[in-house]
């Protein structure tokens, strides 16, 4: 039986209190944040303390702490966390800057200690289903990537303002995807971008709806789709060719109603949001943890995973600035 | 906050125990079965006691019971604990014969005593969107209703045995579902049904492949398909004509992935069987007996809900051995 | 190339017509029609001659028929063009009367002439492709078939009148899709129907919707709904549940557009009637008709093919008026 | 009544040639191809004179041409065709050099004839529904577009060396249908493009998989993938999210059978290829070639449209080289 703390209570921390609770093999001890009320309902809903980080980090008998504070904070926490000598699960992303998370990444190999990243989409039962059977080689060699993922409504742009920019805050799910899937990060990354879901958000240097392109080393192509409003729901959808053949995770839908009348065929949308959408993926990737944990066997999602997304969200980045193709550094775990 | 004791603790009621126990406004305190074993381990997993059906009754502390015992026990149960004051939730069917179930009914009319019969699939978030846009009017007036049930394999011949036949057993829930849509009691059933999957099941005496009609005095139709062997997994299926169009409630699929090669287009299959498809309606079916009860309001399926469906099963086991349609007794809740 | 005639220049004869000059393998010399107007409109379009029957017949030129009349002089017209020595396609039904079709039928078995029945319905690609999958196997020994054929709107009550009525007319291809697929007549039927759609179909006698099961000698199922008035379109389904497995044809849409908004999805409806769905079907049975006669092989749907799907009409008529099953008379080719 | 001579007699003018044949509002009346076999087969098919072009261009009795010959002769035959007075339908692309096609449209616009470009997948009807249903406002302002277009099978390698190339043989039909429904050229284009497929179409110097990103001055993008080998069929999808919704037309599929087992479900693979998915779109196409020219009313897809889609083709191809996004002329009809 693991004892966990949770570092931060604020809604992600809460979707990560449920799975914690729900597993059979950790118990949830200790829970800390900046906003002590939110810290205090959280601990009383799930029966675990409240505690400052400094104690958590200093007891003994807290095996692993989950990291869901601000982004900002990721880099200190994991580095303390793994000093501290525990297992840790972090949100993503690692850090808005791709030197700082080296960086990190760097002290965390001294202690020896695993760092698994919050990439909760691997975990989707449909998006795992995907990823066996390419594996599997069901449609032969992979080719060529697709992934939509659109969100429901945008942020409010205070959150924008703070968020690293949709690359490295919404678009970083889907380069940790197209890594996953194709097996090593990318040589090249060109992106294209506008804003045009909300002028706020323009106006404060960002975009909202974007398409990039990324390449390996040996030809494969993977592209993604991001846009900040769908507003029927929340769109993820992954689709590969292959030598053989095209393989596609769908969305999940509201029901499975369908009304034929004289005006068309009326069916459910997509699901609203992530929770409804990736609950399941969070317990499974909580569960993932805990059993790489408990068996001292690699956790799923590595901290370089975390880098190779960063970096890619950092050459989209600048590939809109400049317009042209930008090449990842070399150290990145791509050409396979 | 409600206590509640469990009848039962084989396969459907540990399904039950983890819909009281994830209900936060009851408590599941005890627990009974005629084998020992299984009382004892669900009791230890959901912290409950095991007691026995007397102790039970005759707690004053205990507010309802949920009858999950053999079907023979099902009316003798209710009668008891409705006289003991006891609010009830009983698994269908009420009982295998229909005189046995009116008495019982008449019996629990006397103490006025809420008895809730486990028709699961109203509260299956499918069938119940269906439902209220028939209610809503969204296809005009109802005229044509068909109902696809087919189990993935059949149960054991020794389940068939004391399982009152196939139409007491699982189209019973069928002929719920067709009097909850269109209103009420039809007035004639039509039956025709065959032992095509398992050979044994003819030789017991049985059907495991059949189609009923059903008729409402207003001119209104509905025609259940049930099969005890679809081999891909549970198929559950309604579909309903209406002046104004045609709605229907597709099957749950295990995932959304979908791969196109040269030999077609591959797909999921319908989830396997009650538990994966009717886990969220059996958490709904029990919040709404909870709160039927804590509010002292109608529970959603009665006791004469229960005995309209025993009625149609009935008429479907005459008119399969006499190739005639029969009429439904006037007293039933038909004729709309 | 074969010269053929077509009596009658009506709806349905102009369907034919088109199918007659898009075949490379005969030649449409001769048009007649009762309505003059009809017939020289129809003669004109595809340069053929109006031509009385009398004068039809006569001409040992004239290979084969196609008899688009009336129903009530189909058997008459069948007779006389046999015993002409000409082949013959001949629209459904046969006739109204199954004393009158026998007896057509034993004249025409002296002349040795084909005689063949116009289920067009067996030449849909989709159903088409269905019953191949079912006779290689695909799923198995057929077990349960389920057929829904609903119009998209009911005819004119002057047309029911003399229709023969909804089983006779309509359902009619259906009962031919049941004995297709199961291979042969079942033994007895079961029918319930009623006047929904239209209180003056009710008025003139007929039904306008309709559920009748079918069953076999060897206990397989098969049900079929009718319902007059789908509103929607023309919705043409078939579903075999199979020991291995379940087949089914959807309807063909207007288009592939899918919408996706707040208010859900939106897609195409089916396409709205015979004339859009079974154009192709009806091109290919003529294809098939011109084959059988070149290569002086079989026709695929046989004057028994007629007389079966009739005998099956016949006796849904008196199973809705007696309440009770009917066997079908033993000469009927079922028990397989 | 007009009379088309039709200039090219391979693949694509025979599709063409059925199209002519099947308008009751045209004659072909005259056939010319450099292959004197296939001109001869081609004019005894649908009773055509064999002429050569002079032949041809001098008969003032001949009003259209449609020019079905290889690419490069497309700019001559235009300009000889139009100066002889001939309305003319040229197949795509106009040219593989964007200037020869500056050059032709500057001679054309002085005679004052009408020139329609083939680009018939405007015609398809799932696309025309899908443009329809945008510019109605169905979805709001559009503002994310993706295309994908895969062929079944790449060409042999010895027409990759004629084609021009992946974006001006293949992808040109994609760049078309993005600037119709955008309504007008993009102002900036960025591609990525490998051969995966065949490496023998790497070695002659093309790509055989691709995505492209073209964006408009006012932020709207749109990203096309193509790839030469689907494998499964062609497949051939557009989406559109807008501000209010997502539009996608899906592809055709061969049949609307479905079958469910213990494997999973299997249905049909989309339709093999152009001449299965798209023979009503030429024919729709031709119809409005011939409407435009009798009405004397602008055709619906002009040079000027032929030259829009070339210059995106010629921007990918520079992009591709480069590494960079490539701007298109000013006088390109972008910029809404």
């Amino acid at each position: 039986m693991l004892n966990i703390a949770l570092l931060g209570a604020g809604r992600i921390g809460q979707v990560h209190a449920r799975s914690i609770s729900a597993n059979p093999d950790c118990t949830l001890v200790a829970v800390t944040d900046v906003a002590a009320e939110a810290a205090h309902n959280l601990a009383a809903r799930f029966q675990a303390k409240v505690r400052s980080v400094d104690d958590i980090l200093a007891d003994a008998a807290i095996d692993a702490v989950l990291i869901a504070t601000s982004t900002d904070t990721h880099s200190d926490l994991i580095e303390r966390a793994t000093a501290a000598g525990k297992a840790v699960l972090c949100e993503k992303p690692v850090d808005l800057a791709l030197e700082r998370a080296l960086a990190c990444q760097a002290k965390v190999a001294r202690t020896g200690k695993p760092v698994m990243i919050g990439f909760n989409r691997r975990f989707d039962p449909n998006f795992a289903a995907l990823k066996a059977a390419v594996d599997s080689g069901e449609i032969g060699k992979a080719e060529l990537l697709a992934i939509t993922s659109f969100d429901p409504a945008p942020p409010p742009v205070s959150y924008i303002k703070v968020s690293g920019g949709l690359f490295r805050d919404m678009m970083i799910h889907d380069f940790d995807i197209a890594c996953w899937i194709m097996g090593g990060a990318p040589s090249k990354v060109t992106a294209t971008a506008s804003s045009l879901v909300d002028s706020e958000i323009g106006a404060a240097g960002d975009v909202d709806t974007a398409v990039v392109t990324l390449s390996w080393a040996d030809g494969r192509i993977a592209v993604v789709k991001n846009s900040r409003r769908a507003g029927y729901g929340y769109d993820q959808r992954i689709e590969l060719l292959g030598s053989e053949g095209l393989l596609s995770a769908k969305n999940e839908l509201e029901n499975t109603i369908e009304k034929i009348t004289r005006e068309g065929t009326r069916s459910a949308k997509p699901v609203y949001f992530f929770l409804e959408r990736y609950m399941r993926a969070y317990e499974a990737e909580w569960a993932a943890f805990v059993h790489a944990i408990k068996t001292s066997t690699p956790v799923p999602v590595t901290l370089a995973d975390g880098i190779a997304a960063l970096a890619c969200a950092e050459a989209a980045t600048r590939s809109v600035r400049t317009g042209e193709t930008v090449a990842l550094r070399p150290e990145m775990p791509g050409g396979l």
